[in-house]
């Protein structure tokens, strides 16, 4: 099959190897796309966090996830993780230059997000109304 | 809190209803960063589909996963779902004009993912020597 003419061609391309399973950019891609990655990498564009403020920024997440999902991002080399030496620790958690790159990558998806999401919820009380 | 100057004010302000579990960006976020969602949309660029060759090309989806997600992204207005009049009937899927968009939206993500991933498989292999 060739690329559809009327469709960005690159698109298809540059992720092709994000179709295989075994392939490394797919699970960098799972852990971008991880249900919480997203957020945790944009609530962390304000600057070096703590945990409980990220927690108490992001409504709904667990603890649990939280810190699966940050330790994910460390290893990624797109957060770090810093003990501050005091009384009682306190650990704070930061955008690398890695991840800054990474949220501007993201900037343009998150602008369209935001310009179209009242297209999406009228496409889906249009959808629900068709179907009941 | 005033947000860090080092980082791009932008990228904070306009994410941050997506903080909030009751607001309809954090759905619409939700659905494209599900699992499957990007790799969906990503295949769809390529034209229109049949479910059969979405699951072929999509390594390591079930067919639940490609049926659930593409029943979600239907109905969030981004891809259609036509039932071809031949016998046995064929269903095709494809972009929308707002897929469309929200794809080209994507495009900057996914040539970082492509330029990055080696970065982040190493930052990956040096905290697994550094802990281990």
């Amino acid at each position: 099959m060739t690329a559809s003419p009327q469709v960005p061609y690159r698109v298809w391309q540059d992720t092709s190897d994000a179709f295989n399973s075994d392939c490394p950019v797919r699970e960098v891609l799972d852990h971008i796309t991880s249900r919480w990655g997203v957020l945790i990498l944009a609530a962390l564009t304000r600057g070096s966090m703590r945990f409980a403020e990220l927690h108490k920024m992001i409504d709904g997440i667990s603890e649990k996830m939280l810190s699966q999902t940050l330790r994910m991002l460390v290893r990624d080399g797109l957060v770090t993780r810093t003990v501050e030496p005091v009384t009682p620790p306190r650990v704070r958690y930061e955008l690398t230059e890695l991840g800054e790159g990474l949220t501007v990558s993201l900037q343009p998806f998150l602008d369209w997000l935001y310009r179209h999401t009242a297209d999406i919820v009228m496409a889906q009380n249009r959808h629900d109304r068709d179907v009941t």
